[in-house]
């Protein structure tokens, strides 16, 4: 586990479509990059690999453990995820309830639990919220609930007394439409969907000090004209 | 299972002690009253016991086979729930998170379930969140995800197209403080405390549908000089 710049990044979900992106920037800044996903990723310099079907405390410890002993990270980037549509009278109603539980709110309370151990002082955590779920979200229930849960749990993290290492921030990004080749399977793409790239500029603008919101912000990811900005809620 | 007014409401967590406050409420208004909990409520005319240890689903599937086929309900009121406290640097973070989870949300995504099946047209579904969730909850974190959650899903619910029966309403009642036994073991007790028995009549309100605020409402329970109001959020 060579660090070469000294500068340390740990990306929850690297291998989905915005976690390869982050594991590919963070590289080429010369970070050391560990990824937590159910899949190799061979662009990391670590990898943490889940097995399915795993209870939640069972998957926190399994990668509690994976951690390398004594590492120090800047950064613990939990961009795990996942997507369901449905409202109540929906036959998945309740399995997608779980199943958004557990893409979103697992990974992000997992990630968020390696903070005191392993998160450097003035370290960054971000989660991943989504800017839909600042309103209601009646055509995708479970996934409007898991999201603002991931809200609340950002805010409070990031209060003065959430107990991370001293200095450190939490924020969570909320994108609207991220440009991944899954939205572009299904959806017709068009100009306000936020380039991967533009998540990973936002991310090592925060992890390097600059540009930094205020801890505990919910930042939207607002893309207009191939420009991407962040609004905090 | 006579139904003498023809009103009947279904309660879960109808043995705790706001559940068994309303239970004792209803009655008195001659409403048939259905309980859901651990333990049997021998005021309730009928009773869905749960068992301890299951999943959600398991959970959820024990409670749609436990109400009997037909029943059509004027209110579905969900008040179970529970309270931890403790931040990201409380060795329990990631249990208590586990625990609010099963104990707040499970029973709330459990109960707006039963909805499509089991609430008349017109009924009302209502939901316990928490007012201090409506800001951060670093001192009781898994507590203020959870019911951030909860508030969530009732937004999502009272939408237009969240999918209740036609003219269906779905609410969430956030109160601070309850009267209730437990609480007065362990806070000291003031005025701003609601007492149970105003929760009930505001609800027996809502079910008769007087006073009705917009469905998808948050509302928040404020009592004050012995008077409780209810302030929409």
């Amino acid at each position: 586990m060579a660090v070469s710049s000294g500068k340390s990044v740990l990306i929850y979900g690297g291998k989905g479509a915005l976690g390869s992106a982050l594991v590919d920037f963070f590289k080429a800044k010369d970070f050391w990059v560990g990824n937590i996903d159910f899949l190799t990723n061979d662009n990391a310099n670590h990898n943490v690999i889940l097995e399915k079907g795993l209870s939640f405390l069972e998957q926190a410890e399994a990668v509690t453990n994976g951690v390398p002993e004594g590492t120090q990270l800047d950064a613990i980037l939990c961009v795990a995820g996942g997507w369901a549509g449905g409202n109540l009278e929906s036959p998945d109603f309740l399995k997608s309830a779980q199943l958004m539980l557990e893409q979103s709110l697992w990974s992000s309370y997992i990630a968020a639990s390696l903070a005191p151990k392993f998160l450097k002082e003035n370290g960054t955590l971000v989660l991943t919220g989504a800017q839909p779920a600042l309103k209601s979200t009646p055509g995708m229930i479970g996934y409007g609930v898991a999201k603002a849960a991931v809200h609340q749990l950002t805010k409070s993290i990031g209060s003065k007394k959430g107990g991370l290492p001293k200095g450190g921030k939490a924020y969570a990004i909320l994108p609207v439409t991220l440009d991944t080749p899954m939205n572009r399977k299904w959806m017709k793409h068009d100009d306000s969907w936020t380039p991967l790239e533009d998540v990973a500029k936002i991310l090592f603008n925060w992890i390097s000090q600059q540009d930094t919101p205020p801890s505990g912000s919910l930042v939207q990811l607002i893309t207009k004209d191939g420009k991407t900005e962040t609004v905090i809620e």
